[in-house]
């Protein structure tokens, strides 16, 4: 008989102290997709909202809560009837209250003393208790709140009836440690479930999760790319792999949809997520170093802790200075071009050339080296070439684009407008190759710039034939406008080629095309 | 008498792991600056780079260890006479050599026997110390090692008489509590140094680099940002952080400057750093929501773990939806604007209100929004305002742009070239405003757009006038010129504004200026 794994409750905040993050407003209908992505995810409580905060935070967590979702939905309240009130209207499944603990926080948050935290705390649950409806109750600030009044609090808490604890690390000052130890003894006087909740001040707040999971607690309090109150909180999708895959845990997490997750709420917050961030950065499943793609490419969990499919994605090997082999042959067999031994050591020492003056190898330069070393003019294969091309823009001038470009050495000419110079542009590229090639872009991407206004643009384009397959290109220049053309240009040649070299790839084998 | 605090060394690797970001690529000036700032900031080991993977790698290895620094100089070499040789080449004050230890990366990644690798090692090992350097010997993937072989090859390395041993989590699969372990049993049979170097796959990098300090390990290797091999090694700022603030050790780091050398690394890699990063992230000192805003203009540390001056960062309050009275009150008075508490109670309403529409709240909403409430059209007070603005770019067309504004409703007009439309828009505003008021762009950050070529592009620019005054101001706008545009004129505007008012505040309370 084989034994059932432990079982671990998720409670995803992401709409509620999520949105806290400074900068971060989503509208009634953004908030409504992520519920329903959350409860596809599979998340067991969704805290949407804070009603007492604002009559359209009201509205949300209503509507939230009348979509009839598998999770069930939470509002967060302070001790106070105004705020219970605005939560019960809501009619959720479980009002989340909170109050802070710590004297810093009694004093400065609130100006309360111990024992009118403790009352409000006891009269909210009772009332909230007396309404038919389940409370969880957060000592604020528990992490920084003396020992004996923290346990108090809690024993009162659990003697009015609360129906769940949450211990929230509200400034993130913990350590595995001694998140381990403050659980394991509230274990011994709290007989309700128990939730940990914790902030990311110290890039802490995932170890400190899984540390209260060690010592206990029952329910993690996450959010979706660690979104939240500065440095945020612990996030959902790297709690979730290290509990599925680490302590081989159990959650109702259905992992292969978190990267898709991870996307959907970035793109709805406009906060994006850095290259490096583990799990659903851009990079997480990146290998660039030669050593690391040689064992990649042979049997990838050689320099990978799991298959990037478990969590909704796909493995990417990127060309540089520090590319080895097989990596770059990897690349470019991808795209159909099979270079011999000989000529692939003088590309991997071409791209190492390139890396070294500092820059970063685009597509379009491997491509570009790779023809001058087969001694096939690749770039011929350009399919698509731009000719010429004019964009404005300014104060009452709708912003415009022309352009001019051969296709198979044919000239068409098109012109559109847009919301921005980029829009207007790739609209018009696209007028001339959807309806001649049925390609179009699917996604566009501008990594963020910092520096002075001349700051080089890197801009990452995916393009889509009609046959669903898609490819990724990008291109980097001091001109956001140019970058994002050549990014353009750049995709539509690579799908074109990869194309036209798959359903005719034995006879075009170094024939010059 | 009182104890010395534990000591912790810090190698850092942004230079060797850093730049095996994917797509990262530093040029020979980038590193000698970073070099730089990391011994300014007290880092005790710098790996500058693996010598043997180009000329160009080698040449930069040299020059950083010509520059004469106070950090010690570590350069990375695989087993192999080739990789030391040109390691020595380069006169550094350590080698850093790894192996595979793991059966995996032994068969895929090098295709090795466990003796073969045994041989190896202590054979490097000698030739180093032959030559007279000193050796830091890693196993890699020792976190997925046997025990027995690790131990085995440890101690074969120890007699071998490598000056330390560094364990990397190479695939990042380690927990705290498992890192504990392994570090408590190799510090029974390792007498030198042991250093730890983690990956961060599952969110867990600074956490169990920590858990390896906490069994003894002596030296953590960190990158700045968190750079390195896919979700990147541990976060150097975090790291330190943590160590001095919560543990209460010491390293040799100058804490004040982790803000400027994250600053500098994310600018020269092309990596941003997310807003809701730890210790340098834009947001994580950034508070929004009104319960939090008032307890930290009470007292700071009532929603913080440390004043951010620690790191060298100042506090950001936000308007938004979440906002308290406190907090927008603060913002108010910072530009010199005081509403009475009727007004604003009102300003807060109207800044709720705005957020349910899903609207982020700019500077210039909130200026407009106040002065509405408060009856006096400070939208008058828009000192310059822009009239007319056209911008052209294109194939063979040298990026230009004209503008004609008012300032104190004079009309000026400027027209400039610049890399590309933003760049030249920009130029032709500062040409009118840093003549006639000295104000200029001191920073231009675009933050990251995803989604389609439509998506919302938003600007945070930070103006500066001839006394060294900063303002930070932004716009958001489907149209990437117009946002750089707005953004900028906002910045302007908010800069002169401040300016005027402080100059002038008492007489001007209340009266239309």
């Amino acid at each position: 008989m084989t034994q059932t794994p432990r079982s671990i409750k998720i409670l995803d905040t992401t709409l509620r102290d999520g949105e806290q993050t400074p900068g971060v407003s989503l509208t009634l209908d953004d908030k409504i997709e992520i519920a329903q992505q959350l409860n596809n995810l599979g998340v067991d409580v969704i805290e949407a909202g804070f009603p007492s905060s604002s009559e359209g935070e009201r509205k949300v967590v209503k509507e939230i809560k009348q979509l009839g979702l598998n999770s069930q939905i939470c509002a967060l309240s302070r001790c106070t009837k105004k705020d219970i009130d605005a939560a019960l209207d809501c009619n959720v499944d479980l009002i989340h209250i909170f109050i802070p603990s710590s004297p810093i926080q009694m004093k400065y948050a609130v100006n309360m003393t111990p024992q009118q935290v403790l009352s409000s705390t006891v009269e909210s649950i009772q009332y909230i208790k007396d309404h038919g409806a389940k409370c969880e109750f957060s000592p604020m600030d528990a992490t920084r709140t003396e020992t004996p009044f923290l346990h108090q609090i809690c024993q009162a808490a659990q003697d009015a009836g609360m129906d769940s604890l949450n211990i929230p690390d509200t400034v993130g000052c913990m350590i595995p440690k001694t998140t381990f130890e403050l659980f394991k003894n509230l274990k011994t006087i709290i007989k309700v479930p128990i939730s940990v909740h914790c902030h990311d001040d110290f890039g802490l707040a995932v170890a400190n999760s899984l540390a209260a999971v060690e010592a206990g607690a029952d329910q993690v309090h996450v959010a979706v790319n660690g979104l939240g109150e500065r440095a945020g909180n612990a996030a959902l999708e790297e709690v979730i792999t290290t509990l599925h895959v680490v302590y081989g845990y159990k959650t109702n997490i259905n992992t292969r949809l978190l990267y898709s997750t991870s996307r959907l709420v970035s793109s709805l917050s406009g906060v994006s997520v850095q290259v490096n961030k583990a799990i659903v950065g851009e990079n997480a499943f990146a290998h660039e170093s030669g050593i690391h793609t040689r064992g990649v490419t042979e049997q990838p969990l050689t320099f990978e802790p799991i298959s990037p499919e478990i969590v909704g994605r796909t493995r990417k090997l990127v060309a540089g200075k520090l590319a080895g082999t097989r990596g770059i042959q990897a690349e470019l067999n991808e795209i159909g071009i099979h270079p011999n031994n000989t000529q692939l050591t003088e590309i991997v020492q071409r791209v190492k050339e390139l890396g070294d003056k500092g820059k970063s190898v685009t597509d379009a330069d491997l491509i570009s080296l790779t023809s001058a070393v087969m001694g096939q003019v690749i770039g011929d294969e350009k399919i698509v070439d731009l000719c010429d091309l004019a964009v404005v823009t300014g104060i009452k001038v709708l912003p415009t684009a022309s352009v001019r470009l051969t296709l198979d050495g044919k000239e068409y000419v098109a012109a559109e407008t847009g919301v921005g110079p980029v829009d207007a542009v790739l609209k018009a590229i696209q007028k001339l190759t959807g309806n001649l090639e049925k390609i179009k872009l699917s996604e566009y991407r501008l990594e963020a710039i910092t520096g002075g206004s001349n700051a080089v643009a890197e801009v990452v384009v995916k393009v889509e034939d009609e046959k669903g397959n898609i490819v990724s290109a990008r291109a980097t220049r001091e001109d956001i406008v140019m970058a994002s053309v050549e990014a353009m240009i750049n995709g539509i040649n690579k799908c074109l080629l990869k194309n036209r070299r798959s359903n005719n790839n034995n006879s075009s084998q170094g024939k010059k095309q």
